[in-house]
């Protein structure tokens, strides 16, 4: 029976081929951490380095105990955690900035600039969570498969329009154009990433004149934002003029929607092409491994 | 021309019932909002009194005045982004650590707890991630299939069993299981949330002890991190006693890759289902409206 179910079920069998591409993906993440880390490395002993002659010489300065300041700063991180910041900032909690948080929840972007505090909030996060992210990914993918029907049409029209250059208006009216014209992944793959580029630029053009970032921190926060990573270190709309400028609120609100919907198809289509790579390897190896 | 279009790429054009259920997603966006509004603002609100309260009664304690201790708080936050904790935590940028950080960027969590400072580093973040998400998220959906498959074979063992109980041991070996025992939607939701409950109860047993929260605490950082959420008030082995204990940064980080696939599925499996269900209410409201 055994022999039965093996042929049933092939894919459940961990083959000697998923070890290999497990411990690429692991090698591949130890290259990343090295190169990562080497990078940063440097800058953060510095930066401890820094820090600690600052607030020695403060110490030193103001006759203040290094415990007495690290009890205030543990309790500046507390306070942190409720919104507080040496730049006055927006309010955390209030209906425009709930409404953004909740958003940054159920595309689980989660910058962390705010965070239930409270219990019945933390639950509250959970079951809403469990559904916002679940209804979003629908959204996602029903906003994927319309940019694969407009694609299509973009190429039936094209194809339309060039035959009818060459006089062969007849013929293109016959078949099926759904099927007919169905774009490839590589044609989905171009058109989301231009599209992601023309949002990006847009984007940071905006966020550096309301934000007081570099454009390249812009464009920076941009990907980490459509990414849904979501550091938390950039984070826009959290100024305190932004309470005033409903026009931007929204503006950044529709342009991470957007952009978070095109990074989330561009990532679909980069996979698929990546199962292909894949499989194109694994059949090569094969044929050679045979030959 | 136009009317051909239209009857061969129906869903290009939003319906009425699209732009019905993008309201009724901003509405149940804003009653969230409004929810954790009122959980969270007086909280907020308080902290913000108390922190006031523990500033000014320091300056006034030990004669120094607030803007110099404004400045220093202001170092204090440049510092943080480079890892600089009030509690001594693990450096954030040694190879395990950085490890740490690039599985959280290509399953998208983010936590925030280190994020590249230089400019070189952010660059290569963008690239990195752009391949790295994808290839996580061809990860996920074959550990989808594969998840599928092992509910196949065991609906297939159950039903073999049964027969044999019953003494109809030869009918069930005709046809293609892969077909007749495909698990249903419902099925595979249920056993993933049976799933990511044991991953997360397990897990949170082990961050109670080696991470110093409750164990409610530890259960919402498994939601936070799982739905790759990520806010990073609670991120797990960033003490500075977690860089000497190697199985538990291995332990912490299969746990994590664990409960992210079984997320990750079970979202699907429930965008699955709510769409199932917008249908029938679509249907529903069609077959009232027409009778
Ligand atoms: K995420
Ligand atoms: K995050």
């Amino acid at each position: 029976m055994k022999k039965d179910l093996s042929c049933c079920f092939p894919s459940l069998i961990p083959s000697r081929d998923t070890a290999r591409f497990f411990l690429l993906g692991v090698l591949i993440g130890l290259a990343g951490a090295a190169v990562f880390s080497s990078l940063e490395r440097l800058t953060e002993l510095k930066a401890h380095h820094l820090w600690e002659n600052r607030i020695q010489n403060f110490s030193h300065e103001h006759n203040i105990s290094y415990d007495k300041l690290k009890f205030l700063l543990h309790h500046y991180e507390e306070a942190r955690t409720a919104g507080v910041r040496t730049e006055r900032s927006r309010a955390l909690w209030d209906i425009p900035s709930a409404f953004y948080f909740v958003g940054t929840v159920v595309s689980t972007i989660g910058f962390g600039v705010s965070a239930p505090s409270t219990t019945t909030g933390k639950v509250l996060l959970v079951f809403y969570g469990l559904l916002g992210c679940s209804a979003t990914i629908l959204f996602f993918n029903l906003f994927l498969e319309r940019v694969i029907t407009l694609l299509s049409l973009l190429i039936f029209w094209c194809h339309t329009w060039q035959d009818s250059q060459c006089g062969r208006k007849d013929q293109t009216s016959e078949g099926d154009p759904n099927e007919e014209w169905k774009p490839s992944v590589y044609q989905v793959m171009l058109i989301l990433f231009v599209a992601i580029l023309l949002v990006a630029f847009g984007a940071a053009s905006i966020y550096s004149v309301m934000e007081g970032w570099t454009y390249l921190e812009s464009l920076y926060f941009c990907f980490v934002a459509f990414s849904t990573v979501g550091f938390g270190y950039f984070v826009s709309g959290q100024r305190e003029h932004h309470e005033d400028t409903w026009a931007y609120q929204v503006a950044n609100c529709l342009l991470m929607l957007l952009g978070v919907c095109c990074t989330y198809s561009l990532f679909n289509a980069i996979s698929v092409i990546i199962k292909q790579g894949m499989n194109w390897i694994l059949r090569t190896l094969d044929s050679m491994y045979n030959s």
